[in-house]
Order: structure tokens, then sequence, then C-alpha cells
């Protein structure tokens, strides 16, 4: 295929078929020899983008670049803001069935299910569990129990669904951990700093790296209190936030109340520093970020 | 043991040794010669009763007695309202889930995502079948495909939530036939006029069948429609609602708009019939109210 046609208009290459190629500054690479074209060429190009018979094949070749184009954008960014957002949206509706699982059960089997605080736990025993044997370990008759003789079908459906909140706490932590090996992998100097659950939710709030990276310290400092933040801009006798997210981190939490926004403004300031090195690829420095972070306030 | 000094005090029961033995009215069948006491007896007990060194025993026995009468107030209502109330949480859920799944996998294959509509099937065939073979089932070469390349570890993310995805469906066509076999058993009538789905969720608004029998027509015509009735009510303004739940009745469906509110009344009748009859176990006559409610209109 000959090139001397070829030139660059915006991302789309054409050569004298009218043909796209790739994008432009592939095919820099691709072909180093590649110039601008000159007027006399750049006429050509122009009337031949006039002549209609090349449209259906413009149309054709653009939807085709663009389809490359769209495959391509997918970052692993995308992944870890679906994963973390799944996270989030996972402990809500655990929550929702875990409690409709616990008073359906409370009928069966009340002192049971009171015996044990954790959700996790309870799911995992009654499933695989026989009722008797669980009766037995917390020394309980079944004569003397609270809970109602009930079928055989009934105690199938409970089951059931302890079943599926059991695969639904398998679920969670499953994703949990992916999305903590994805931030540790491409964001380890903000995982370091913030923590991979602060980390993950900061980039789910920004919903890309790019993003985040765009963010002054201030907004990153401020993210997840925007609703405080709108409401202090419309009426100014509500006081402005002083953290958002960042109040989980317990570098904020373990400080005293008077200080927690002074010490939320310094860790949105290494955040900020630290998920620029991640971005741009530079190098591990995140224990030192942390290590400056905690001298700061020790002295 | 010996009766001579039984007697009833409400519903607790004494013999001479100040001992609840059972509810009274049970006692009555076991030991028909029992008599109400006399007013020598009574004096008697209202002495035993002051004396304070039957107080623990009495407490102990109450409790005892208190917790049988827990264990017997299990009435299936209870399983059919929390497997009703399970189906609205699961309707909600798994919508929230589906819509994430869908999001994350449509980076992967949005041409497959696209081409299936409905989430169940969308769910079962992307966890069984391989995105190879699910590329070739729409004609589409991975490599005109606008999804991007993933890693298998990414894949495994995506692929176990679709898995959950379709337990959870699976569970909530489970407890869907668990609560229409449930509300066939014990509501013939109710489930004959109102349709499995609407039975439920009523019983499901009354929170026991009890309750539903206990309420007016009028106040189930309305059932669901809580909020538009108060607005009305505050604030005259704003219409009466003319039904709740049952707007999804087909026999409300299919009623011309002006006529709507008229057929919601007819049917709340015979629904409130249908739940009484139902309820204190008379003869199945659901065909003939339904028929009624139906000849009422066509003449």
């Amino acid at each position: 295929m000959k090139y001397q046609y070829s030139s660059i208009i915006g991302d789309v290459v054409f050569d004298n078929q009218f043909h796209v190629v790739e994008q432009g500054h592939n095919l820099f690479k691709k072909y180093p020899n590649l110039q601008e074209p000159d007027e006399h060429h750049k006429v050509k190009i122009q009337m031949a983008m006039r002549d209609k018979k090349f449209f259906a094949a413009f149309v054709k070749d653009n939807i085709a670049q663009t389809k490359q184009d769209v495959k391509r954008s997918v970052i692993p960014d995308n992944h870890i803001v679906h994963a973390v957002n799944l996270l989030e949206e996972l402990d809500t509706l655990i929550n929702t069935i875990v409690k409709r699982l616990r008073e359906w059960y409370e009928l069966w089997n009340p002192e049971f299910s009171k015996s044990i605080q954790s959700h996790e736990k309870f799911c995992e025993l009654i499933a695989i569990k026989k009722n008797e044997d669980l009766l037995k370990e917390i020394n309980i008759d079944r004569k003397h129990s609270m809970g109602a003789e009930i079928s055989p079908k009934d105690q199938d459906a409970i089951l059931q669904l302890a079943r599926r909140c059991r695969d639904l706490y398998t679920l969670r932590s499953s994703t949990q951990s992916y999305a903590e090996s994805l931030l540790q992998e491409n964001y380890p100097n903000l995982c370091t700093v913030a923590g991979s659950a602060i980390a993950g939710k900061l980039l789910g709030h920004a919903g890309t790296g790019r993003r985040l990276v765009m963010m002054p310290a201030s907004t990153i400092q401020l993210l997840g209190a925007e609703k405080a933040l709108f409401r202090h801009m419309r009426n100014k006798r509500s006081p402005p936030p002083k953290y958002g997210l960042l109040f989980q981190h317990p570098f904020v939490q373990s400080a005293r109340k008077s200080e927690q926004g002074k010490h939320a403004r310094a860790l949105a300031d290494k955040l900020s520093m630290a998920v620029k090195i991640d971005y741009f690829k530079g190098v591990y420095c995140g224990d030192r970020l942390k290590k400056e972070l905690e001298e700061k306030f020790n002295k």
C-alpha cells in the first residue's frame, strides 16, 4: 500500500484510496517518514471529501475506527469503579435481606438467632447445620424453645434464603479482595496513604483516576460531602464541611475534634500527590508520604 | 394430681399447689367436670396470691406459659407476609445489581448485552456459556466487537456477579411459588377473586389475615393508596384516591377510565367477602364471587 498521499486531518488518516488506516499519532510511529500534506495534497483531500461517492465508505470506516477507539478506551479504572460501587450496593442489599431472614427465622428458632450477633456467621451456620444441632449448641431443649413448629416447606423457604445470603457474603468478600488487588496494582501510593477502602471510594466518587488527578487537594478533601458543601454555599449560616469520605480515615478519626479539619486537609494534600504519582507511573513512595504526614502532627 | 381446689382466674389455672397447669379454655376440654370456684375458693386463691413465697414460682410459670403462647401464635399468615415482602425486596435488589452487571459486562461484550432484553435470560446465559460462543450466536467476530480485551481476573469477577444474579432469580421464582401455594391453601377464595399476586400484597399490607378481615371494604379498596388518601384529607383540593393495590387487577385495568373507581369499589366488596369466608373456614365459592362481579358490569 502506498502512502504518498497520506495525510492527517485531526485523528483520521487518508491515503489516496480514501481509506482510514489508523489513529494519526499511532501512524507516525509506524511510518516515521510520514509528513504533513503540502498545499497540493490538502486541496486534493478537500476535493475528495466533497465527492459524495466516498461518503458511504467514509462513514463505514469512521464507525470501524470509533469501535476500535471504544475498545481501547477501557482501562483498569473502569473495573475498579464498578467493583467499588458494587461493594456499596451489596452492603445495602445484604442488610435488607438479612434483616428479613432474621425476622422470618425467628419464628422458627428465636433463641439461636438472638445468640449470634454477626449476620454473616448466622447465615453460614443456619445454611449448613440442622436446627436441632443449633439448639443443642446453645443448650436449649426444643420443648422449651419459643420457636414454632413449622412445616418442612416453610423451613425450606427460609433455608434457601439463608443460603443465598451466604452466597452474597461470599460475593462481597471476593469482590472486595478483587477491588483491593486492582487498586494495589494501579494505585499503590494512593492505597498506602489512604487505605484501600477509602482509595476505592475516592476513585468511585471521581469516576476515573484521570478525574481524580485533575482535582485540587481541596476538592479531594470534600469528596463525599457535596450535600453539606452546597448547603453551606446556599445558606452561609450552615458551616462548611471539613471532610467527606476522608472522615473514615484513621488519621482523621484519631485526631482531636478541633484538629480533625486540619488533619483532613493535610491528608487530602498527600492523597493528591499520591494519586498523581500513581497516574503518571512514578516510583513508589507511599511509605514516605505517609511518614511525612504522621511526623507533621507528632512534633 | 388432685383438682379439688382448681379454679380459673382469667386464663391462668391454679390447683391447691398454686401451679399453673394450662390455659383455661384448654383445661376445660381436658377436665370436663371442672367448675368455677365458689366464694370459699376464690378467697383462698386471693390469699395465696398475696403470699410472697409463691411469687417466684408464679413468675417462672407465667414465663413458661407465655413462651408456649408465643410458640403457638405463629400462623401461616406470618410466612405468607414474610414471603410476599421478601419478593418485593428481591425485585428491588435484583434490579440494582443486574443494572450494575449489565454496565460492567458491556465493557467486555456490549453486543451480546444489547442483543438480549430479558435480564434473567441474560444472567443465565453469561453465567453458563463462554464469551466466544455468545459472540458466535449473534454472528459477531471478536475482532469487530467493541468489547475490550479484559484479563481473566476481571472476567472472573464479572461472571461471579452474574452467577449470583442468576441465583437470586432462582430464589425469586421459588419464593413466589412458595407464597402462591401457601395463599392457595389458606386463602383460596381471595386468590381466585384477586389473583395470587394481589392477594399476597393485600395480606402483606394488612399484616395478617385477621386484620384484613377486620377491615371494611372501603379500606381494602384504598390499601396501598395511603399517601394519596392522607394528601386528600389534609388538603381537599387534591382528589381522593379511587384505588390502591387493586389498580393492578385486570378487572380494574380493563375498565374505562371513568369506570375504574366503580370497578375497584365492587372488587373490594367481593374481596372483603372472600377473605372473610377464607378466614372463618367457609366453603369455597371464589368462582361464584368472581362470576357475580363480572356479570354485574356486563349487562
